[in-house]
């Protein structure tokens, strides 16, 4: 308790080292710095989060690497967390800090790492959470998180963003239209990278057609999400990436303060949910006997002496004690 | 109770109807089928289930559609499971029944279904595992199921199957090539499709050396799997794909038992885990309050008077009243 408690005071005066050591904890589902989270959680709250999502290979790290750039010469300090696609095996980080990101490392005033841990319980989405958490107690300006928007993970990270960015290039194949048709809900502003490949204007032109079908969502939201082109690798558009950023961040804390508040409860309502649903598995297992009830479960299942329906079914009856809603 | 029941009888006759609306039922996230898959789970265990994962665009769909003729062929009767990334918000499978592979609907012992459903509590992982005990215990002989290999639940759903086939195509960015990294470890045989593309060699020696680099995994399995090129659109390499399906079904059978057993083991934890968990939140939800008492809390942490750590702590004892582990 006394070592997370100094721990949590560095990481609050903006300590490099102690921040980094919170994230990496985080990283590897290290429980006993929860104190030590709930000690800064309420010195969080003051970050901008800004969430970059797209399909494999659109330019996601360039345009970020850009972005970030803009921001400190505005002044801004700024946390990145880059969130990897990991081996489900190895359970490590695959990319490590992204590598075109890594001109900004001089920098003390941004702050990048990657997560990658997938806990037995817990998950990327949690880690996410918790390490914004940290980056913003820390005293970062903005925030920016950076996945592959594949995943539903993935999707209901940057969806808990303050604004959400949905990058693509010209041209791709079916299934990335269909993918990008996940993704068209959930976007706040659309970015066509590599906008001098063939075929840009004609993604301009999907992209806008699918949120002109869109209707329900204009209405709930009273914000038309701006579809920009631009090429990050010869910073052609990122201007204009910029100022829909902050145009998006204006139109927050004025017109749109019902979004902006709804955004702030579905982010605290996932984390809560996120940690009651980790803390809720753990301690039921404990409570039916561990490992060795469930492999004696598993095969009574393999024998078809029992199905994993009735069993789930019967475990719950012992955990709940309460007997209600049987199978 | 008596409908479901029939519902059951009539998916152990091979009802087609039926099983269409059981599986349709299961996307739709309904409870009240559950007894009855609790009643055709011991009828199932026999069919072969094949996993084709990889990135969005490679082919997939095509690939699956050639191998659904070999097998037909050969005389077996074949479940699809399509996978749709589907929109958070709407809910709705985006694909619908893959186009590519229509021209098998008039095939009555083809039976290819999407399932899109990420329910409020439960999810993909547990929809596809249901759907393929329906699909089992109908009689169909063999199982595909197909997913974008992006995510972690589509891992999950592939890795569960018995034979693992990862597809990809030659030169594709950074980001794919890291995440060919983590479908690495899963994959029982690999497929460079669209091999009449330029770099399609470079892309085989590339898979083969990241094989070789993973000792453990040859260790652990006593199975070097195959690299294979195909161009699934003119039927180029298909048969080479199917005889190493077969070739990897063989060993499961044969050297491989042991294998075969972790595997299956490995399927009816999931299954289990998943039942267990979205039962024991929804159960745990009711006994706190529900809705209401989940609006207050985050009302609370929102003003900062609490925090999601030491929130969900409480929680927690309030719904296992054992006092034990609090924050």
């Amino acid at each position: 308790m006394g070592k997370n408690n100094v721990l949590a005071e560095n990481v609050l005066k903006g300590d490099v080292r102690a921040t980094a050591q919170l994230i990496r904890r985080i990283d590897d589902g290290d429980r006993e710095i929860l104190p030590a989270l709930a000690q800064i959680y309420r010195h969080a709250g003051n970050a901008y989060i800004i969430g970059f999502t797209g399909s494999p290979g659109v330019g996601k790290s360039t345009l970020v690497d850009r972005i970030i750039t803009k921001f400190r010469e505005d002044g801004k300090t700024v946390g990145v967390l880059a969130i990897d696609p990991t081996s489900p095996f190895s359970g490590g980080a695959i990319l490590g800090d992204r590598i075109r990101m890594q001109r900004h490392f001089l920098d003390e005033d941004v702050f990048i790492r990657s997560l990658a841990t997938r806990g037995k319980f817990g998950g990327l989405t949690r880690s996410t959470a918790d390490a914004i958490v940290v980056l913003d107690a820390m005293g970062k300006d903005v925030i920016i998180v950076e996945t592959v928007g594949v995943g539903q993970d993935e999707v209901d990270i940057v969806n808990n963003a303050h604004t959400t960015i949905v990058v693509t290039v010209p041209g791709m194949g079916d299934d990335i239209q269909a993918i990008k048709a996940g993704l068209m809900e959930i976007g706040d502003l659309f970015v066509v990278n590599k906008a001098d490949r063939e075929g840009s204007n004609k993604t301009v032109r999907e992209i806008l057609f699918m949120l002109q079908m869109n209707d329900e969502r204009k209405r709930l939201e009273g914000w038309e999400p701006p579809v920009v082109e631009c090429v990050a690798t010869q910073k052609i558009g990122v201007d204009k990436v910029y100022s829909a950023i902050l145009d998006h961040k204006l139109y927050l804390g004025d017109r749109g303060k019902n979004r902006l508040e709804r955004i702030e409860r579905s982010r605290i309502l996932s984390q809560f949910m996120d940690l009651f649903r980790e803390g809720l598995i753990e301690r039921a297992l404990e409570k039916i006997g561990g490992e060795e009830a469930l492999d004696k479960v598993v095969l009574d299942i393999m024998s078809r002496s029992n199905d994993p329906y009735r069993a789930s079914s019967e475990f719950l009856d012992a955990v709940m004690n309460d007997g209600s809603d049987s199978l």
